[in-house]
């Protein structure tokens, strides 16, 4: 792969004038047609010119059993070289299981970037950070209701005192010696997103929950972009994958996803403000 | 399958006379033979009258990429349905990730158990607790050097300051409303996995770190057993699997996991602090 994952990155941004990810989590039961791997591939075709990245979430091609694990390649296969692949998959564990966990995600499946539980410490996040091109996504602040449940426990750290998942973060600026580090803080919680900013003003924060978790757009954008407008990754998944459950489905993804693209970028440029101002 | 995990496990470790779990953790550079399913199925016919249970870690197959997961299949229907499986995955998503997951293991892989990072909170914990009769290990403490990076900062909760380790297993004790949650503390810190049984005592505790790891097996068994000398899952994975080399590997494991599941029985009956008093 030419250049590290931030360039890459930044680059499909660019040409595609987006910031807008699209998580590829294939839900049969929702799916208007049976195969995953050409359901994806559909996806695929109808949005890459729309995105930054995509972001197929491993939990749902695991669930498919042997078929999954066929869907999920072909899916991969289907992605152009120059969009970005961040594999979510939240993989956390003792030193040597990490790194078997990277051998799987950056060379079985060649993953450009992926999501890691940093639970375990530095030397458990360490052998994601050695694959110095590709992208390491800390989890740090999540979407869900239980997300405070240890998330915003108070600890001291560092002779101070704050939330968890603030120290989480500070960890993922320290182990970003590469500027291989990033990360995730959805986007249903803008208050600790604009934390987030502050904290590491100068990396990729991915964020999810935009559209079925029901975060605000507005409100995700202005809170977690950087001071060039951009430097957040809003992802969606099924707002865009299920925009119709019916044989138009590839042509609502790509109505939904540009609709999306669109509306991020008037809510960074602070046109909405303007016009409403 | 009958009754629920917890039955199962104490079923055979009763059978075996056994607190000894092996961690089919299959890594080609150090088997004596290429294929991981023949060797996984030797190691399990050389070891499962010994066993209390099987732990395979789903990193090492997936680092293998299309070959692993048939290697995982294959594994698994080796393993004698009387003898209970522990898949090690560690993972944990917002809550309709989490259903995929604990579809994933519980279903397709068809695991009695699994292990469980808690980082998201209750409700993504709350998909795999609703397997009632699959067993649950919420991953607590780690038994890797930097374990204490989040791990051990004090942190308010309930009105107390505690290590977050604890805060989690405390939360895990919570959550075993149907007698399905087990938590994992590493052996080589033994105060903490005293700490772990004063917290949980009436919970399962997957005790991994002996061997490689090089924690203490006597001041693990002590520190972790319960009120009945059980209720530890001690898990070793390279000093069986890898104690030999050559072509009599598979009988090597069997003497290193007798030798082991003998000293744990020592360790737990106390034997050998009488024969030493």
């Amino acid at each position: 792969m030419a250049d590290n994952f931030l360039a890459r990155l930044k680059a499909a941004a660019a040409r595609n004038d987006s910031l807008l990810c699209v998580g590829l989590d294939p839900d049969p039961a929702l799916m208007p047609i049976a195969d995953v791997g050409d359901f994806n591939r559909a996806i695929i075709e109808a949005t890459s010119d729309l995105v930054s990245c995509y972001k197929p979430n491993l939990a749902f091609y695991e669930a498919l059993g042997d078929q999954g694990w066929l869907a999920l390649r072909r899916t991969l296969a289907a992605i152009p070289s120059n969009v970005p692949v961040i594999v979510d998959a939240k993989r956390g564990d003792i030193g040597n299981t990490s790194a078997a966990y990277a051998r799987a995600i950056f060379e079985v499946l060649g993953a450009d970037a992926m999501t890691v539980n940093a639970y375990g410490g530095r030397d458990a996040v360490e052998p994601f950070l050695e694959y110095e091109d590709r992208g390491v996504f800390i989890w740090c602040r999540s979407s869900n209701p239980s997300a405070g449940d240890f998330q915003d426990l108070m600890a001291d750290a560092d002779g101070e005192k704050r939330p968890l998942w603030q120290s989480v973060a500070l960890r993922a600026r320290e182990w970003n010696e590469a500027g291989n580090v990033g990360i995730v803080v959805g986007a249903t919680y803008p208050a600790q997103l604009k934390e987030a900013r502050a904290l590491c003003p100068d990396m990729p924060i991915l964020v999810p929950g935009v559209g079925a978790q029901e975060g605000s757009l507005a409100d995700a954008v202005q809170a977690g972009m950087d001071a060039d407008q951009g430097g957040i990754i809003v992802s969606a998944s099924r707002g865009v994958l299920y925009a119709s459950r019916d044989a138009d489905f590839a042509l609502a993804a790509r109505v939904a996803a540009q609709q999306l693209r669109d509306e991020i970028n008037r809510h960074r440029r602070g046109i909405v403000a303007r016009l409403e101002g």
